[in-house]
């Protein structure tokens, strides 16, 4: 038995060796697998079933915001693509293209889509004839294709799993209020759900979507210090509107110009879900997310379960049925073998029963984030289990914080902003001109890009609905060219 | 006002122009509309709310028989399609071809799936080593890609989404078993929930599946006499298995190939339901599949309705809030265009309330189906509006049994079958003598294919978990050579 579970575990330590612990910890964790079609992926049930978690909390807050449900097709005629020049520039590079169908070359070639602006718009335009008709608020889960070269599990590969939420209003205002609404909700999300914390802030123009007037990111801090953007929420201003010749009879008669927005996240944020609380010993699941929260599993001696031990963890798992909870009766394992597969699946609590457990009527509960043990009496269920898995989450959150806090620096000189990006890395606040030659000298030098403007930045006012105030200006220098610069901006190297 | 109606009001009638009336129905109703892309469509919110009830209903049934959700690529490569012979052969006519990827020509071209077989099977020979590993239950909701050179909305589209179960097993019994389960499932979701009746069994040589054992389906007939395929599960046999290499070790030690299934439902399945129950005034969306179940309008004179009536409307919203209902307090529309609009889309109820109901304690409810009126006293609720929406349930599937009924017609001459087919069509029980040559030359010369054996047929014993048994063998004449038949088969024009 001994010898069965040494080809399932962990070849790779989180410690020493992350990027291949990384890999190793999703194929062996039964997450995903590669495909058979390079730079893509199957999600494996185990992997799946978190982002249907995801999706149900996420497609909750959307339809509670009004926002409703559609499809549109994945193929986007590439003269629509092409109607927004620097929209097309920034997905060129990365386009898949259909240019046969039915065993004929097609006239006009078919792009995937790499997200549905161009197409959506295009009936918007359609459907948009007077103020009556708007605002629309929808969104799409689907499939999007990105060309990659080279596979990182969940974090880049060709096609991936995402929603795009697409709104279209009457003012700039109320475009304004539904992105930063959208912002609010992911933030919600990774925080409460995810146990990630992030710093959440607005796009540098070259680092903005293609299209938008403004973008607004949450990025996260991964343990080998490179950032990870969670999501975006766009201010589309009119860009797209006026391309696609959208206009609307206004309440006062006159033609208008509608104002967009347009948001997403995708399944790259399991991604981070696995690099942030995962350890040595395999994954680790916030509770709120895990597709299984706890395990029952009956110790017993010797070669045998016995049937007694058999139904009352059965009777257990009744009793906690509020929870994602399973049992694992099989025969053809150890107990100790069992121990590290759920610990390597990142199962948050572990419940062991045996002779003296109902003898004592106490179960034992065991942390996978800390490993502690407690006993628990019957007499205390379902509230004490309750109780634990919450303490999981908080804490894996809070460590979260933690890190995030330890590797966020201040600094002024660009040696020091040198330095740490060939050490520690992590996240630096440094002043900037704003001028664009200095972001692309520094990413030329450094690999470190721009990540955001931080809604608590000084001297920036952030939408009133974003929970942030303008702040009094700073006086600073920018870290690469010297010059004055009035506000700090986040830079790392990112996925 | 009533200016404004004409506008949106159907052209068409379904009694007198059917084809028209679905196109214009699914266009003014707002359930979909034509992609500015060849052959596609976009769903829009009030019909794709109608395909997530039917996910949320199937999805439930596919979690509770152990199934599990996953996600594979949308890229299949050409090398892996071919495998299978038949099953290429089956497909080769539809696909679309992936040439083009990150600006460059690709090696090997891919093609997108128009099913998932083969990618799925590829992995399955990696998955599976021994009977532990088995069986694999695995299900994905997604979209697939058939060429489609004129579309007819919903039912046929270039991209459609459906969801795809692929299960595999140790023993064919089981495989079995695991096929008949779904199909199980689907025939109860039509009957239960789309309120259609329907035919199932078990197609022929020809009609089968490519690459599978055995196909069975649910075949629904059309109010214009044709036959639409509601869904199909596939009992794969050994052939992919074979093919892809799958095999394991059985218990008792030696070398075995797995038996398996696949099983699906599409989107297209939305058509079925719009034509099946719509009417001249618009769609009818059975109770149990309806975005909105009840729409309260409320009843006032002259240009304002009165804030008492709409904080009334209100009130009943949330006496009513277990079901999935609306208020209509728009001020800019008429009542008599509201209660049109509202009709057009299909709502089953409709409750009126103006100052007279308040007065009296009383609402009036208007049936969808039968126009019928009835008063319900505020007391009676919510319990009486539950009722009548049962009852338009059931009537729609009774209605739809009938239908079912007078138009299947047993014939034993081939004029008399020529004959229908040229007037009413419909479903037609025919002796036939299983040589394909005469299903060929039948539909050669009527258009009118082979639908399926049906589960009662005489001298047939479909599996046991179907619903059906044996029956004494009868003696018949082909209906078209005129050599000896034993089994009757049903046989339609179909979409």
């Amino acid at each position: 038995m001994k010898k069965e579970f040494e080809k399932e575990k962990l070849l790779f330590k989180k410690s020493k060796d992350f990027s291949q612990w990384y890999t190793d910890v999703i194929l062996k964790s039964g997450l995903a697998d590669y495909a058979p079609v390079k730079g893509c992926m199957v999600i494996r049930p185990y992997g799946y079933a978190i982002w249907e978690n995801i999706q149900k909390i996420l497609d909750e807050q959307i339809k509670k915001a009004g926002v409703k449900n559609v499809y549109f097709p994945i193929f986007i005629p590439e003269k629509l693509l092409k109607k927004e020049k620097t929209h097309v520039k920034g997905f060129s590079p990365e386009l898949a293209v259909v240019t046969i169908g039915g065993g004929k070359e097609l006239k006009e070639k078919l792009v995937l889509r790499p997200t549905s602006e161009t197409i959506i718009y295009e009936m918007f335009a359609k459907w948009i004839k007077s103020w009556r008709d708007l605002p629309i608020l929808i969104n799409q889960w689907c499939n999007v294709v990105r060309w990659e070269k080279r596979t990182y599990l969940f974090l880049r590969t060709t096609e991936f799993l995402w929603q795009e939420g697409h709104t279209i209003h009457e003012t700039h205002e109320q475009a304004i209020g539904e992105a930063t609404r959208a912002l609010n909700n992911y933030v919600k999300l990774y925080r409460d759900f995810f146990a990630i914390d992030g710093i959440w802030g607005k796009k540098s123009e070259s680092e903005k979507f293609p299209g938008a007037a403004d973008t607004y990111a949450y990025e996260m801090l991964m343990p080998d210090g490179k950032a990870l953007q969670g999501c975006t929420a766009h201010d589309l201003g009119q860009n797209f509107s006026k391309v696609f010749n959208i206009k609307f009879l206004g309440r006062d008669g006159k033609e208008k110009i509608p104002w967009q927005t347009s948001w997403g996240l995708s399944s790259r944020s399991i991604g981070a879900l696995i690099m942030v609380h995962g350890d040595d010993n395999g994954l680790i699941i916030p509770p709120r997310l895990a597709p299984i929260q706890i395990i029952i599993i009956p110790i017993f001696q010797g070669k045998r379960i016995d049937k007694s031990l058999e139904k009352k963890s059965e009777e257990l798992k009744k009793i906690l049925k509020d929870f994602r909870i399973e049992t694992d009766l099989r025969k053809e394992y150890s107990v100790g073998w069992k121990f590290n597969d759920w610990e390597l699946k990142g199962v948050p609590l572990r419940i062991e029963i045996g002779p003296k457990e109902i003898k004592e009527k106490k179960i034992t509960l065991v942390r996978r984030d800390t490993g502690e043990r407690s006993l628990a009496p019957f007499s205390s269920l379902p509230s004490r289990v309750k109780k634990v898995l919450d303490l999981i989450q908080k804490n894996l959150f809070l460590k979260s914080r933690q890190y995030l806090k330890e590797n966020t620096t201040e600094v002024f000189e660009y040696d020091h902003f040198k330095d740490i990006m060939k050490t520690k890395k992590g996240f630096l606040k440094a002043f900037w001109c704003e001028n664009p030659k200095c972001e692309a000298k520094i990413k030329e030098e450094t690999k470190t890009t721009n990540r955001s403007l931080p809604l608590d930045a000084p001297d920036y006012n952030p939408p009133a609905t974003l929970p942030a105030k303008g702040r009094a200006p700073e006086e600073g220098k920018c870290i690469y060219c010297g010059k004055k610069a009035r506000r700090r901006w986040i830079f790392a190297q990112a996925y």
